[in-house]
């Protein structure tokens, strides 16, 4: 199960919004199949350990992360094709955590006659999909906010600088992770002061950019913005309010932006609702890489679900100084966000504490 | 040498301002004695260690974690002590970091035939006589500055709760450090807002209190504060300048606190003024609890030497929230306060983030 997991891995940002799934086929204790899902609207991954293992697979036991498919979509159903192929024992990870489907692959295999083990490695496969599993019982985007602050917490000098405060391998760990995800969030405070291309740039590696997504509710998208010459590469979705001017709104959708308007909260984006139109869209993924004061909005609307803080050995003071998340903030410590599974990682010189938003 | 190590660390908090050392005698491969510096004025470690092997220690080697000393003190010279006591060869981990004598133990012990082998385990010897080195150097004390924050960097919500952002096991953390140190200072602010004992506190075990040392330039100190109760048992120290009250400096003085004027600097508490004072005191560490602006000024005056950063993994937000450090700020990135030799360690659920800070 951990070599499926591990090809399962190889399918992070090419899969979304599917699951990343791996199979490995074994029969006498020798391997003579194995496969992942490879890219969104490719095989599942069972399909292609099948197809590796041929005649070998009759009679074989076959690993697999994710429970089979039991419904006809871009592909047949797995749990058929396992059938058909005449495999003896199916061992899964974890169950389709998608309720409309749950339980329903694993019937399939048992009815035909085939045992079923289930929940190994479920901890494991369940952390690997966090995104697909939150994605797919809440149609809503699986949000990581990613800072990089000193060690007293800012994001900038009292004057505004701020390149660099992370090390370069920091920097260079979250162009994996833009790699890896299906949006980049922003304020447009950020595009403001910035002017940021938000694109995935990794030196020498194939790499795509996220769908960049603003939230601009009186849309002050500056025209010449430099994100804008991305277009040709990449969508970019603006979300607005009824504050936002009718023509600029057509001006940029004429460009090609795609405009997403919000009822008003606090005189702001509506971000609940917001998410619920990304999901729409299939968008399963988003990276936030606000500023403080939408890093502090995300939070109190509790559409943030992990957090990545890189933090760089350095002291810059300053009571005006930036931090990474700012706002109103929380007034009372029994209020506060809890962060949880916390993760300690040492990036070069640099530190990342990952950690889950905790549900009340 | 690790075994004289871990004996020496048994003097923490007892020793201050002399060295924590410890020694070790070996006789055919055997421990035949050994011992620590176990509190300020009593017996060096080598002459615990001999007092313990007695006439086995002629013809042995003898493991001590710093240079014998060659000069009469509180005690006759080490250095003379091993040669009469007729040991073959003895292991040292670091000279004495003193100037005025570092290699005139080894001088004495070479000049009457004994062989000396110097620096076996010498960056652990170093890291565990941190203070005392640079105390011995400088006649400073050396300042940890203590910092409780959440992930965001908040030591307290907008509306400035504080109890508790830090956990009840990262709070004893902290009482064991207060017991190993010679003093703990705070800014008048802390005294006004939290009315602190700044006691010891630890259930059970044997401990001791720093001395209060308070930064109050204009001595706003309230006569009626809890910590003045606390002078039976510990001293205090208060840094005030000349805008503070002369009668109200003759007042706390009648009560026993002592005060002492510097001059100002910034309209405050010369602090680089203030720290050579404590060393003439023999004061030799100072544990730094301070609030968001004092810990800034000691920054920028350079008088930090380590940081213990305590986080808790929680979220507050506000841009009007205070931060582990404060004050006017350091303008440019390239102006930064660089901490080196990043150690982590996780305490139940809060992350400790340590580290020194490089000289320049």
């Amino acid at each position: 199960m951990k070599r499926a997991l591990k090809l399962a891995e190889n399918g992070r940002g090419h899969v979304n919004p599917n699951p990343m799934v791996g199979a490995v086929i074994l029969k006498n204790g020798e391997i003579v199949g194995e496969g992942y899902h490879e890219y969104f609207g490719g095989n599942h991954a069972e399909v292609n350990a099948l197809k590796m293992a041929g005649e070998k697979s009759a009679g074989a036991d076959i690993y697999v992360t994710l429970e089979p498919c039991s419904h006809f979509g871009k592909t047949p159903p797995c749990a058929l094709a396992l059938v058909k192929a005449g495999v003896k024992r199916v061992i899964i990870a974890m169950k389709d955590p998608n309720p409309l489907v749950s339980g329903k692959g694993i019937e399939i295999l048992k009815q035909n006659g085939i045992e079923v083990i289930s929940g190994v490695l479920e901890k494991e496969a369940l952390k690997l999909n966090e995104i697909f599993v939150k994605f797919i019982t809440t149609r809503r985007p699986y949000v990581i906010m990613k800072t990089a602050a000193t060690l007293d917490g800012k994001i900038s000098t009292v004057t505004g600088e701020s390149k660099w405060i992370s090390s370069e391998a920091s920097r260079k760990c979250v162009h994996y992770l833009r790699n890896s995800v299906m949006g980049i969030m922003v304020g447009i405070g950020t595009i403001i002061a910035d002017d940021p291309l938000l694109t995935t740039r990794l030196e020498g590696e194939e790499c795509k950019s996220p769908i960049a997504i603003i939230l601009d509710s009186k849309l002050k998208m500056p025209l010449n913005s430099r994100i804008l010459e991305t277009l040709k590469d990449r969508k970019i979705i603006i979300g607005v309010t009824e504050k936002a001017n009718k023509d600029k709104i057509k001006q940029l959708e004429s460009m090609g932006v795609l405009i997403i308007k919000t009822p008003l909260k606090d005189e702001k984006v509506d971000l609940g609702y917001f998410m619920n139109r990304l999901g729409e869209l299939n968008i399963d993924s988003i990276l936030l890489e606000g500023g403080s004061t939408l890093n502090f909005s995300c939070i109190r609307e509790k559409i943030v679900d992990k957090v990545m803080c890189f933090i760089s050995p350095i002291m810059l003071g300053g009571e005006k100084a930036k931090t990474t998340v700012g706002g109103e903030g929380i007034k009372s410590l029994d209020q506060a966000v809890r962060i949880s599974d916390i993760k300690l990682t040492n990036i070069e010189q640099d530190i990342l504490i990952e950690g889950y938003i905790k549900e009340e």
